[in-house]
C-alpha cells in the first residue's frame, strides 16, 4: 500500500503547490482559510519531478531500513566515548561517501561514562524473603562502594514532595515513583530522572531509584541521563523497571523497606569524538543552510534502533536522494549526525559554537529524534507567515498521511543550542505513541522499527527538506522561544 | 461489575440446576440438545445457598489476591530444591491452618538445579562489532566451561530439520528458531525447548539456543525445562529473547555466526521437598475424593504470579470457602499443591504413587495451571455422560462468563500421572491468550494478575469443586487417554 501512494500526491501537487512564499505573508491563524488563488501556483517542472524522485525511492528502495540494520546489528550500541561510537562515526563517513554526499567530521569532546556491574534487591524482612530488583544505572550515576550500599527507602512522587521532606531523606535511598502511562507523560516526569538524584543528594540521600519512564514493561528497566551539579554531591542512581517500582510501592505501604544496591559504573576522562556533517550544496544560495539533524550516539543497551538510529537513517537518506536529483535545490541541505545527545548534548553545543557565524544563514533546522514511527505532519517554530509558506508544500505528503500542518512547537535537543540565533525549527512529526515502550531500554532493537513506517517518514523528511531548500521564500525567524508563528502584533 | 453478577446466577440456578445426574446418561454430542425437562430439577436449599456462599465471597473479599501477594512478594521465586520452595511449603501449611483447613505435607524428592552466571554474545565479525545476547539458561542445562565456549551457530526450525542435519551439527551450537506468535502455538513449539537440546547433543552439538516461547517481548528471555536422557550427553542450553532470535536469524542470513556462551548453572543432588495436601472431608462419602491441584514451585525468575501462584491461591480459596459452608459437600475436596511441576513433575508422580490405592475413589481431578485470567468455561476428560451430568451445574457460572461447556481434553501436568488410573479430569478454562507474554520470565509478577479476573476464576473453581463433590451422580471414568466423553461405541 505504501508504495502506491506516492503517485497521488505528485499529481495533486500540480494543482496545489505554490512556488513562492507570499511577498507579504498572510497571518497564520487556525483554521487557516484557503490560500488566495494567486498563491496557488504550480511547481516548476524540476520541482514536480523532485517530489516523485524523493518520495518514490524512499518508499520503494528500502535503503533507510538496510542502513538501520547496518547501524544497529553492525555497529550496535554506541554510547559517547565508546569504541562503538567511534565505529558509528566511521560508518557514517563511509556511508555518505558511498552515497555521493560530501561528509566530514567535526571535533566534539564528550563525557565518557561506563556502565559496570549492577544489581539490587529488596532486603529480606519479616514481610519478604528478599526480592531481586531489575534495574539499570542511570547515565551519569556515581558508583556504590564495591561491596554495595544498603539503606532504607523513602518514596516520593514529585520533586516538590522530595523538597518537602528536607533532610529527612538523609542516609536514605530516595525512590522516585510516578504514574507514566502514555508517551505524553514523558515530559511531565522526566525531570525526576534527570534532576531528582542530584536534588536527593543535596538533601543527604545516599542513592536514588527512579521508576523507568516507560509505556510498557516486561521487567525491562529504561536508563537515561541524570545530571549532578559540578562540585555538588553525586550519588548512585538507577532506574528500576515498572514492575519493581510497583513492588517497592506495595512493600512500602506495609512498612520499612531496605534496598541493597551495587553499581559499578565509572566516569572516565572526557573523550575525543565527532559530529558527522554532510551536505548537498545549494545551486543558487549555497550559503543558506537547511539543517537536518539526528543523533548518532545511543544508550549502551539495546541497539538504539528507534533512538535514534531511525532519525539517523532518515536524514542520511534524505541527503542521498536529494544528491541524486538532476538539479540540486536552491539552498544547501546539510545533515548533522550529532554525537552525545543522550548524556551531555556536547555535539549540539559544539556545532552551534563552531558554526556560530553561519547561523544567521541557517534558514531552517529539523531534527528527527522521536523514533521510526509513521509520519503525521509538519510543525514549526518560526516567525509570522511560516505556516502559510509551508502549507502548500505539504500536499505531496497527503498520501503518506503526513500532509497536515500541526500546531505546536517544533524543537529538538541537538538543535536547541541554535535557538538563541533564532534559527527557524521545522518538525516532521512521527507517531511516537509506542516509542516509550522501548526508549532507552535493551528492547530498542531493529525488530521494533516497521520498515513501512520508516520509509514513509523518510519520504516525508526528504520532501520537507527539499521544500525548505527550494521554496523561493524563507521562513521568518522566530521572535522568541515560544514563537510558532502567530500573527505579528499590531503596532 | 464483577461483584454484582453473583446474585444473578444464583437465582438462575433455581430454575436450571439439576440435583442429580441422569440415571442412564444421554450421549454427549455437540451441539448438545436441551436437557429433557425431567433433568432440570432445583438444587436443594443447602446447594442453592452454597452457590452464593462460594461465589459471593470469592468475588468480593479479595482473599485469593491477598494470598497471591504473600506468595509472590513475600516468598518470591520458588524453584524446586531452593530455600524459597521450602518457605512456600511452610507458607501453605500456615495459610491452610489459618483457613481452618486440615493440611499436611507429603515427601517428594526433587531435582535441585541452580542458575549461575549467564551471558552470551554474537562474536565480532566483518558484519558486526559483536552483540550481547539476552538469554537465560534452560532449567536442566549443563554448564559451559568456566571460561565459556565459542562455536558456530546452525539454525533449525523443527526437530525434523535438526534430524536431517545429522552430524553436520557436530561442534556447533544448534539454534532452535520458530514462529510462536499466539498462546495456541506453545504446544507446537515447546518440544524444541524440552527435547531439542538433548537431540542436538546426541548429534554432536556443543550447546543449544532456543527462541523463547513467548507472545510478547521486550528483550525478556523465557526459561523452561529441558530434558536430557539419563546417561546421554548433556550440553549447555539457553533461551534467547525473541529479539535476539530475530537478530541471530538476520545475521545467519548473511553468513557464518559465532556465539560465545557462558552458563554457570549446576545440578546439585536431589533435595527433600514436599507436596502440600489439604482437605475438607465429605459428609457422606469421605473416601470419594475431588482433587484440586496447582503447583507450588515456580521458576527462579519472576515471582511465579501467573505460573502458578494464581492456580495455587484459587484452589486454596476454594477449599477455604467450602470449609466455611454450614454443611460440607457429600465427598471430600482435597487440595494438592504439587512441588516440582516445572522441572521434573516429581510431585505429581509422588502423589499418584503414594495414593495409588485411593485413586479408584478419586472421582475427579482438576488442575489450575494456565494463569490468573478470567474464566471461560468447563472442560472434561471423562467417560460417557459427563457433559450431561455437569452442564446443568454450570448455570451459576453464567454471570461470570464461565457457564459454558467447552469441548476438548481437560488435563494438567501434575494430575497426568493419575491418568492410567482413569481418574476423570475436569478443567476450569481461563483466558490464557496473554499468559505467554510473561510465562517463565522475569515479568511474571503480581502486577500482571488482574484481581478481578482472579476473583472470577476463583469463584468458578470453588463452585465447580463443590458441584463435583456434591452432585449425587459421578463422572464416568474415561476409557482411554483421548476420551472426553463421546458416546460409547455400539457393540
Amino acid at each position: 500500500m505504501s508504495t502506491s501512494v506516492f503517485a497521488l500526491p505528485v499529481s495533486l501537487a500540480l494543482h496545489l503547490l505554490t512556488s513562492a512564499a507570499p511577498a507579504s505573508p498572510s497571518p497564520a491563524t487556525a483554521p487557516v482559510k484557503p490560500a488566495p488563488a494567486s498563491a496557488v501556483k504550480g511547481l516548476s517542472a524540476a520541482q514536480r519531478e523532485a517530489a516523485g524522485r524523493l518520495v518514490g525511492p524512499a518508499l520503494t528502495e528500502g535503503h533507510a531500513y538496510a542502513r538501520l540494520a547496518e547501524l544497529t546489528d553492525g555497529v550496535g550500541p554506541r554510547l559517547s566515548g565508546s569504541d562503538s561510537a567511534e565505529a558509528a562515526v566511521q560508518w557514517a563517513l563511509r556511508s555518505f561517501k558511498a552515497d555521493g554526499v560530501k561528509a566530514w567530521k567535526e571535533p566534539v569532546k564528550v563525557p565518557h561514562w561506563v556502565r559496570g556491574e549492577e544489581r539490587g534487591e529488596i532486603v529480606a524482612s519479616e514481610r519478604t524473603r528478599g526480592l531481586p530488583l531489575s534495574l539499570m544505572a542511570l547515565g551519569g550515576s556515581a558508583p556504590t562502594p564495591p561491596e554495595g550500599l544498603t539503606a532504607e527507602v523513602v518514596e516520593v512522587d514529585s520533586m516538590e514532595a522530595l523538597a518537602a521532606l528536607g533532610d529527612r531523606v538523609k542516609g536514605r535511598i530516595v525512590f522516585f515513583n510516578h504514574t507514566m502511562s502514555e508517551a505524553a507523560d514523558y515530559g511531565r516526569f522526566a525531570g525526576m530522572r534527570s534532576r531528582g538524584p542530584a536534588a536527593a543528594a543535596k538533601q543527604g540521600a545516599v542513592a536514588a531509584l527512579v521508576r523507568s519512564l516507560a509505556t510498557a514493561s516486561l521487567r525491562t528497566p529504561h536508563t537515561g541521563a541524570t545530571r549532578f551539579d559540578d562540585g555538588g554531591p553525586r550519588v548512585p542512581a538507577a532506574a528500576v523497571s515498572v514492575e519493581d517500582a510497583l513492588t517497592l510501592h506495595r512493600m512500602l505501604e506495609g512498612g520499612t523497606v531496605k534496598v541493597r544496591l551495587v553499581l559499578g559504573c565509572s566516569e572516565l576522562p572526557d573523550a575525543d569524538s565527532s559530529n558527522v556533517v554532510a551536505e548537498v550544496r545549494g545551486r543558487e544560495k549555497p550559503d543558506e543552510v537547511v539543517l537536518l539533524g539526528a543523533h548518532l550516539d545511543s544508550w549502551d543497551v539495546g541497539t538504539g534502533a528507534h533512538d535514534d538510529g531511525a532519525g539517523v537513517v532518515m536524514v542520511m537518506e534524505a541527503a542521498r536522494l536529494i544528491a541524486k536529483l538532476p538539479q540540486a535545490p536552491r539552498r544547501t541541505v546539510r545533515v548533522v549526525l550529532f554525537m552525545n545527545e543522550e548524556n551531555g548534548l556536547r555535539g549540539g553545543r559544539a556545532y552551534a559554537e563552531a558554526h556560530a557565524k553561519e547561523l544567521p544563514k541557517h534558514v531552517a533546522a529539523l531534527e528527527m529524534d522521536a523514533g521510526g514511527g509513521p509520519p503525521l505532519g509538519v510543525s514549526l517554530h518560526a516567525g509570522p507567515g511560516g505556516e502559510a509558506l509551508l502549507r502548500p508544500w505539504l500536499a505531496p505528503l497527503d498520501g503518506l498521511g503526513a500532509g497536515r500542518f500541526m500546531h505546536g512547537h517544533a524543537t529538538g535537543a541537538d538543535i536547541s543550542p541554535m535557538e538563541p540565533a533564532r534559527v527557524p525549527f521545522v518538525g516532521v512529526r512521527v507517531d511516537s505513541s509506542r516509542y516509550f515502550d522501548v526508549h532507552h531500554s535493551m528492547a530498542d532493537t531493529l525488530d521494533k522499527v516497521d520498515p513501512r513506517d520508516l520509509s514513509r517518514s523518510t519520504a516525508a523528511v526528504a520532501w520537507v527538506a527539499y521544500a525548505l531548500a527550494e521554496a523561493p521564500g524563507l521562513l521568518a525567524r522566530p521572535t522568541g522561544p515560544e514563537d510558532d508563528g502567530p500573527p505579528p502584533k499590531k503596532k
